[in-house]
């Protein structure tokens, strides 16, 4: 398996990324991914009851079309909370692009990022239609890697080829995500085109195992949101034979997966207002459900997240998280380690004494730019 | 019922407070509750595993002997997650009291606030109570609340009386806590002393009903303490004809919850960093339990709390904080309504349209003040 962290696409794909005028700053905020062969898609969404009126059309949209060909993603207005009318709109701008490439309505589906409970003003989208549709490349993953940014410092973007048979198959994935970063499920936007041949259940399976152990194990601010959607379009261009199961799901598995937590390492590594990476290590847990739950509790502790913006060791903090996940944990059993806060990068190791699973989960630490950022924003 | 916002200890206990050299700032730290007649006692301490040694000795305290006759609290160490030896020192802390006061030791409860993880100087507290215990007397309770004091930047103190029959019975509270603030249970220190005469089924069940609508509906900032206490001392020199339920229990359990509600907005108002003190109100919930859970968890949203110190009228940040709370929650059936953020005083109503229940919890917003406090504490 070979990496490299810029966003190369497979062949077949193409995407575009302009200026519509969602976002006040001028910045572009609208992206369009495209596939020119139908792509079999497999998909994650936000676990909040509160789901944004895209996610809802694009849900129904993957159950009724066989393979997807486009997926819209606006910046700057995450259409959620906005009753009937958000779901017409996100109807209307999955027509625009529909018409404009001359595909089946239901093979396009959308997605929206930004501010929760405004109105979509679906006029401009259409507007940005010709010219988004018009400029379509391979590098215009470039613009649209942009395009999907809302608080994010950083763009997304990581790639993989790997060998399935004698064919070289390739994952191509872009992500954006700042903050509302918290699992169940994967808390930001993250599109993932690959040119590997593959049957919809192995797609299925390997995204969802690469999504637990990736998108599920990150946290900025605890706070779930309700348009978070990972998509995988996989077109089939690369031509190996087909992936269904045995070593060659397990070899696409692990690149997907890389794919993944790379991308959501990035998130972290962007979280708003982070001054620290974290990585939390619980380990000899009775199992990994328990373990995560242990890193994740002390991963959503704002007390032991500005400890650590304070470069102050505060054992004490870790161990009330700990204990405060409604398990059973005996102090006698609790080790605790922290490595140097000095250092960008922080790993602290949490050992229960109660079995043989464990669970990695990182995070960020709690500065008072998060608070200025999200003070603000608007 | 007459309320006044001070503390006035009812008849036959007596306080003090001084300084033994634990806190480095040279304040008072070390504070003794006592009672001349030895008094019923209720209390409920925090749910977190992690629980701190002086807890533990009390509870076995409490479960040995009838009754209480002094309380021993020390600030500026928590006592907790230190081993055997932590527990070892909780208790000749306990000896110390018992001696001096010549009282049976398991008729002395022990408390401690302060950082986690940190060995407690016993000698400090040894020395300090000669003066502590030759001091003791009814406005010693002004020392008391200071000495119990940690971040808190005020002390907070309440003092009710009440009618039963043609007696009148008073009770008087005193509480710390700022940080670290979360339910279940009860996130502080609180010590209530009451001259009422009352059984031991109806003051725990009074002190259930109390802290249920009080200290669990408050949040600072979701991290739950593991020292967490509130005790209730009943030395029955009222004289009323004995509480055990009808009438004159609901009235003392009326006054008792206003005590422990008076306090609990105390520390919401003391809250570290807080610049707004927040009301969450949800009706139209199918249950209580429904209710209170979805106002907490907009409690502890950090996105929502931010918002709230930046005048941001964000009400997305709600919606997505209710549908978080893994209850099948519609948004077409979802109200929200927010106050003016202009006021100190902030308002939220959210309205469900799934039943007739309603809660109401507490909170503070987040401020950059909050980190600063807490990634300098140690």
């Amino acid at each position: 398996m070979k990496k490299t962290l810029k966003a190369i696409l497979p062949v077949g794909f193409k995407a575009n990324g302009v200026v519509c005028g969602l976002k006040k700053s001028g910045k572009l905020d609208l992206a369009l991914l495209y596939s020119e062969i139908p792509a079999l898609a497999s998909a994650k969404f936000t676990t909040n009851s509160i789901i944004a009126a895209p996610l809802i059309v694009s849900k129904k949209h993957l159950e009724s079309a066989k393979e997807i060909q486009a997926v819209l993603v606006n910046s700057g207005n995450a259409n959620c909370f906005t009753g009937k009318a958000g779901i017409k709109d996100a109807e209307a701008t999955a027509s625009y692009v529909a018409q404009a490439l001359k595909i089946a309505k239901n093979s396009v589906l959308v997605n929206s990022t930004g501010i929760i409970g405004k109105k979509l003003d679906i006029a401009k989208i259409k507007q940005g239609i010709p010219e988004l549709v018009s400029g379509l490349s391979g590098p215009g993953i470039h613009k649209a890697k942009k395009a999907i940014m809302t608080t994010d410092t950083l763009a997304k973007e990581v790639s993989v080829s790997l060998k399935i048979g004698v064919k070289s198959v390739h994952i191509c994935g872009i992500a954006k995500g700042a903050g509302m970063i918290a699992p169940d499920m994967a808390t930001l936007l993250c599109f993932i085109m690959t040119d590997a041949k593959i049957t919809k259940q192995a797609l299925d399976q390997a995204l969802d195992a690469a999504v637990n152990k990736s998108f599920n194990c990150i946290s900025v601010d605890g706070c779930m949101s309700t348009n978070d959607t990972v998509l995988v379009l996989a077109n089939a261009t690369a031509g190996n034979s087909v992936i269904s199961g045995g070593k060659d799901l397990r070899d696409f598995s692990e690149a997907l997966e890389c794919v993944c937590l790379d991308l959501a390492k990035m998130v972290i590594r962007d979280a708003e207002g982070a001054t620290k990476f974290i990585q939390i290590d619980v380990c000899r847990a009775k199992n990994y459900q328990e373990a995560r739950k242990i890193a994740l509790n002390i991963a959503n502790s704002a007390l032991f997240k500005t400890a650590v913006f304070g470069e102050n060791p505060n054992l004490g903090r870790v161990a009330a998280a700990v204990g405060a996940c409604g398990l059973k944990i005996k102090a006698n059993g609790l080790k605790i380690r922290l490595g140097s806060l000095k250092q960008k990068r922080v790993k602290l190791a949490v050992s229960l004494s109660r079995g043989k699973a464990s669970a990695t989960v990182y995070t960020a630490d709690l500065s008072p730019e998060y608070i200025k950022i999200n003070a603000q924003y608007n």
